[in-house]
C-alpha cells in the first residue's frame, strides 16, 4: 500500500527545487519551515490513510450513471468531505475567498500524494482548483461573490468544458454556441465530451466553465468566449434555485481512472427550464475565452505532470516491496539459504533503480517548475519576467517527462511483479491503466513538444534557455569539485548530456530562425525528452550534493551515479534524432500510406 | 478493423527471412511458392474475417467460471471449430498423426495473423501445439496412439502446467507431487496456477501436461517429471471414460486477454473418482521432465514473440487508419482546406513510422528464427548444428524484442488516438492490455536476457554469434554498394550499430570468461535490446535491397532509412550500459533499501 514519502518530498522541495532559499529570503512571507513540514505531514497522512485505501474500490466500482445521476464509488463522498473539511481545496486560493494563499510548491507536493493515493479521486479537485484560478483572474466581482467562496471551500466543485467531438487539440473549431440575452446573461447550446467530474454526488451544485462561440464571433480561436454555467442557478441570497438546462448524457468506459466520471455534457436541449438554453455568465471578455483558459493552462499542465510523478512513485514503492518479499532463483553472489529475494537479481535491481531515478527526476522537475511559478508571483519587473519564463519553459517538460515516466515506471512495475503483475487484484496493473491518460490530456505530449520548441525556446530570443543550460553546467562543475568518489563519472556524463542539450537547442533555434518549422517539429518530442533526461541528471546531482543531515546522502549519490552512468547516455541518441532525423522522417512520410 | 497483411508477411518470409532460398533449394520438399501463398492467404482470410470480428466480444465478456465450468465468449466455440475444421491446428504436426508437417516459418506467420485477430483466442491453440510437440518427441507409443491424433486435429486441446504460487521463473521448487501406482500409472496431487485454457467449453476433453515431483526425486530441477493428465480418462476404444480427479478452481481477473481463461487447477483433492489423486502417465523419463519441457520451450517462446509482432501490427494498422481520418490543426506545409489529417503532423508521422519499423523489425527477427528452426530440422551434421545454434541465439531476442515492441507500439497507438485512445470502445487500449503479458510469460524478458547472455553467446565458444555479426556487416556493406540515394546514411548507421553490438558481445564474453557473472547480468537486458535493434536495422535493410517487383521498394527503403537515422542511434547508449553500467548498478543496489 502506498505510503506518502513525506521526507523525500520535503527534501526535494527544499534542497533541489529551491524552497529553502525562498523561505530564507522571505519569499513566502511568514511561512516557515515548521509549517511547511506540518502541512506536508498532514497532506501525506491524509493521502496514506484516507485516500489510498479507497483507490482500489474506486477502480473496481467506477463511477456509474444511474437514472441521469452519477453514483460515485463507495466511501468517496465521505472521503471528499473529509478532504475539503481539512481545507485542502483552498490551499493556494486567495484568502479573501477563504483560501490559504500558500505557495504553489506546497500545492503540487500535496497533489502528488493525493494522486498517488487515487488519481481518479484527486482529479476532481484539480479541475476545481483550475476553475478557481480562472474565475479569480477573469471573473467579474459579481460572479466571484456568488461562486468563488463555495468553490474554494469545496462546497461546490467545478469543471472545464473545452473538448467537443471534432475539437480536441484544436479548439478553434468548436461549435458550442452562446446567445446573448437582454439581462446580460447568455444561453448556451451544444455538446461537450470528456468532461471530467462533469456530474457526481459529492456536492449540491457544480460550476461548469464552458467555451462557446457567439453568433457574431470571428472564426477560429479568436472567436471563443468563456462562460460560467452552474448546474443549479443561484438565488440572490446564495441559495440554490432552478435546475439549469444541462445534463450528463453518458459516461465514458475508460482504460483507467474508473472512479472519475468522464461525462458527455449536453447544454440547452430543453430538458430543464422554461426556455431552451443553459443560462451562462460571461467570464472575462467576449471572444477572449481562450486567453482566459491559457492563463491557467500552465498550472493545469503541471498538475497533470504531478499525476505522472504520483503514479511513478506509487508503482515504485509497490514494486520494491514485492521484490524484497518475493523469492525466486539464486542471484549471483547470494549467500543466504534457499532462493534469494528477486531484488537481488541484477536485472530486477536495474528496473527498480530506473523507476526510482525517473520518479525522483520527474518530481524534481515538477517542483522546480512550481518554484518558478511561486517566484514569478512573488517578484516584480525583470525578476518576475525571468521566473515567468522559467515556469513557461519548464511546464511542457514537467508535464511530458513526468507523464511519460508515469507510464514507463508503471509498466516496469508490472514487469517486476512477473505474472502477478498482470492480475488486477495485485494493483500494479491499475497504475499503468490510470497513468496512460496523463500523456494525452491537458495537451498531448506531442502538443507540449510543439509548445516547448516553438514558443518556449524563443523566449527572450533564446537567452532564457541558454541561461538555464549554463546553470545546469554549473551543477556539473560543482559535482566535479566535490571530488567525492561516490559520484563516479557523474560530472563527465552530465557535461556530455548538457552539451547534447545545448547543441540540440542551438540547432532548433537556428531551424526556427530559418523558417524550417517542419524540421524543428520533426525532432520536438525527442528534444523534450532530452531536456527532461538532462534535468533528471542535474537535479539528482544537486540533491546528491545537498547536506540534509538525514543520513541518506550515500543513497542519493548512488542513485545519481546510476542515473548518470546508466540513463544519461540516451541523450546522444536524442540529440542525433533532433539534428539528423528530419530528412529521413520527411522521406518516409511521403510513402507512409 | 485488423486486416491481415498477407503480402507484407509473404515478402518478409521470402525475401528477408530466407524462405525463397529454402524453397529453391528444396528444403521443404515438394512445397512450392504457390502453396505457400495459398496457405498464407487462407490463414489471413480466416484471421481477418473470422477471428478479428470476435476479438472485441472476447475482451468484453471474458471467460467466466459458472458452476465449475468455464463459459467462453459468444461465438468462440464455433470459431474454434471453424478453425480446426480448416486443419490449422496440425499445420506443423507430423503427418502420421494427421498433421501437415509444414515449415515452422509458415506456422509463425499464420500465428501472427490469428493473434492479431485475437491474442486471447489464438493463445489456446498455441498451448496445444506445444503439447503436441512435447508428446511427439517424448511420449511413449501408447500415449501417442491414444492422444496425439486428437490433439493434432484439435478435437481435444492441451495445456502446460508448470507454475505454482512459489514456483514461477524458478521451477526447481515446485511442490506438486506424483505417486507411482502398480499399473505403471501415477497419481498427481497439487495446485497449479496461471494455467492458460485449463478449462473451457470448446472440446469434450482436455489433455494436461503437468510437472510434478516423485517422492524419491532429487531436489531442484533434476527431480521434476512430466505427466500427461487427461480431464477425462480414455477407454481402450478411444471413447471417454471417467472424469479424472482434477478441476478448475478459479479464474484470474487479468489486465488483458480476457477471453482466455487463466485457471488455478487442483489435482487430486478427491473431488472426482474413487481414489484420491489425478491419474497421470509419465512422458519421457522420470526426473527428466524439465528437459522434456525445454525441448519445446524455444518454440513456445517464439510463439509468444509472435504475439508481440501481432499486437504491434494490429495497433499500427489501427493508428494509421485513425491518423488518416482524424483532422485537427493545420500541419506545417499543409495546403488543403481546413484542418489537416493528423498524419500530416510530423510528430504523429514519427510515432507511426516508429510503430511500423518496430513491427517489421520484430517480424523479421521472429521469422528468421523460425527459418533457423526449419533449417535445423532439414539439415544434418555441422549444418544442423549451425542452424540449431542460430535458432537458439535468436529465440530470446525474438521473444523479448517483439514482446517489448508489442507493448511500446500499442502504447504509441493509444497516444496517436489522443483522448479516444483511452476509451475502451475505440479498441486501442485493448492492444496495450493484451500485449502487456507477453514480456512476462514463457520466461520473463529478464530471464530471456540471462539465457541470451549466459547460454547463447557462449555457443561454439562465441564463434556462432561472431559469425552472425559478420553476416550483419555483410548487409551493411551490401547497402553501401547499392549506391542508392534513398538509403541515406543507412550503411554508416548500420555499421556503427553493428560495431556497438560487436563491442558489447566481446565485453560480455570476456566478463563470462573471467567469471564476472554479476557484471554480465547487469547489462543483459540492455544487450538484448541492442541485439534486437541491430537486427531490426539489418533486416529492414535486407528487405530494402530486395527486388520483389511489387512497386513497394521505395517505401521499404524509406522505412529502412527512417529506422537507421532515427532509431539506431540508441545502440550506443545500450552498449554503454552493457560495458559501463555494472559498477554504478552495484553501488546503487547496496543502498536501494
Amino acid at each position: 500500500m502506498y505510503k506518502a514519502p513525506v521526507d523525500e518530498i520535503a527534501f526535494t522541495l527544499k534542497h533541489v527545487a529551491g524552497m529553502a532559499e525562498a523561505l530564507d529570503a522571505g519569499v513566502f512571507g511568514e511561512l516557515g519551515e515548521d509549517l511547511v513540514d506540518a502541512i506536508l505531514a498532514e497532506a501525506g497522512r491524509f493521502a496514506t490513510e484516507e485516500v489510498a485505501p479507497l483507490g482500489d474500490v474506486g477502480d473496481r466500482q467506477g463511477a456509474r450513471l444511474v437514472d441521469g445521476a452519477v453514483k460515485t464509488p463507495e466511501g468517496w463522498r465521505d472521503l471528499y468531505h473529509g478532504w475539503i473539511g481539512g481545507g485542502w481545496n483552498g490551499l493556494t486560493a486567495p484568502e479573501a475567498f477563504g483560501g490559504q494563499n500558500l505557495p504553489h510548491m506546497l500545492h503540487v507536493a500535496a497533489m502528488e500524494m493525493w494522486n498517488a493515493g487515487s488519481m481518479a479521486f484527486a482529479l476532481g479537485p484539480t479541475l476545481t482548483m483550475g476553475a478557481i484560478e480562472a474565475l479569480e483572474r477573469h471573473g467579474s466581482d459579481a460572479l466571484k461573490a456568488t461562486y468563488l467562496a463555495k468553490m474554494v471551500s469545496g462546497e461546490w466543485t467545478a469543471t472545464m468544458n473545452l473538448t467537443e467531438p471534432h475539437a480536441g487539440s484544436d479548439l478553434g473549431v468548436l461549435k458550442t454556441r452562446a446567445e446573448r440575452r437582454d439581462d446580460g446573461s447568455y444561453r448556451i447550446f451544444g455538446q461537450k465530451i470528456f468532461i471530467t467530474w462533469g456530474e457526481h454526488d459529492f456536492t449540491d451544485n457544480i460550476v461548469h466553465l464552458v467555451l462557446a462561440r457567439l453568433p457574431d464571433a470571428p472564426a477560429g480561436t479568436k472567436g471563443i468566449s468563456l462562460f460560467l454555467v452552474p448546474k443549479f442557478l443561484v438565488n440572490v441570497d446564495g441559495s440554490l434555485g432552478a435546475r439549469n438546462d444541462l445534463f450528463c448524457h453518458s459516461l465514458e468506459h475508460k482504460l483507467g481512472i474508473h472512479g472519475s466520471p468522464t461525462c458527455t455534457m449536453i447544454y440547452g436541449d430543453g430538458k430543464f427550464g422554461d426556455e431552451k438554453g443553459a443560462i451562462g455568465y460571461l467570464v472575462g471578455e467576449e471572444n477572449r475565452g481562450l486567453a482566459c483558459m491559457f492563463t491557467m493552462m500552465n498550472n493545469a499542465r503541471l498538475a497533470v505532470g504531478m499525476q505522472g510523478v504520483a503514479i511513478a512513485d506509487a508503482a515504485t514503492q509497490k514494486a520494491i516491496a514485492y521484490a524484497k518479499e518475493r523469492t525466486q532463483g539464486r542471484a549471483p553472489g547470494w549467500s543466504g539459504e534457499g532462493m534469494s529475494p528477486i531484488i537481488e537479481h541484477p536485472d530486477v535491481a536495474r528496473m527498480l533503480l530506473t523507476m526510482k531515478a525517473l520518479t525522483q527526476g520527474s518530481r524534481a522537475i515538477a517542483y522546480a517548475c512550481a518554484h518558478a511559478v511561486d517566484m514569478a508571483h512573488a517578484s516584480e519587473g525583470q525578476k518576475a519576467r525571468h521566473w515567468q519564463e522559467r515556469s513557461s519553459l519548464l511546464t511542457p517538460v514537467a508535464k511530458s517527462f513526468a507523464t511519460d515516466a508515469g507510464v514507463d515506471v508503471a509498466s516496469l512495475g508490472i514487469q517486476v511483479h512477473g505474472g502477478m503483475g498482470f492480475i488486477e487484484e495485485t494493483g500494479a496493473a491499475r497504475y499503468l491503466r490510470d497513468a496512460r491518460i496523463a500523456p494525452i490530456y491537458e495537451g498531448t505530449n506531442g502538443i507540449q513538444a510543439i509548445d516547448l520548441v516553438t514558443r518556449k525556446l524563443p523566449l527572450a530570443d533564446g537567452a532564457h534557455v541558454r541561461g538555464f543550460i549554463a546553470e545546469l553546467s554549473g551543477i556539473a562543475a560543482a559535482i566535479r569539485s566535490t571530488n567525492r568518489k561516490g559520484f563516479g563519472e557523474t560530472a563527465a556524463r552530465l557535461d556530455a548530456a548538457i552539451a547534447d542539450l545545448s547543441d540540440a537547442t542551438e540547432w532548433l533555434l537556428a531551424a526556427l530562425g530559418g523558417g524550417r518549422l517542419t524540421d524543428a517539429l520533426s525532432g520536438a518530442t525527442a528534444y523534450q525528452r532530452l531536456f527532461g533526461l538532462v534535468l533528471t541528471g542535474a537535479y539528482l546531482a544537486k540533491g546528491g550534493m545537498a547536506d540534509a543531515g538525514d543520513g541518506k546522502e550515500d543513497a542519493r549519490i548512488a542513485l545519481c551515479r546510476f542515473a548518470a552512468e546508466n540513463l544519461l547516455a540516451e541523450t546522444a541518441a536524442l540529440k542525433d534524432r533532433v539534428v539528423n532525423g528530419a530528412e529521413s522522417l520527411a522521406a518516409a512520410r511521403a510513402v507512409l500510406v
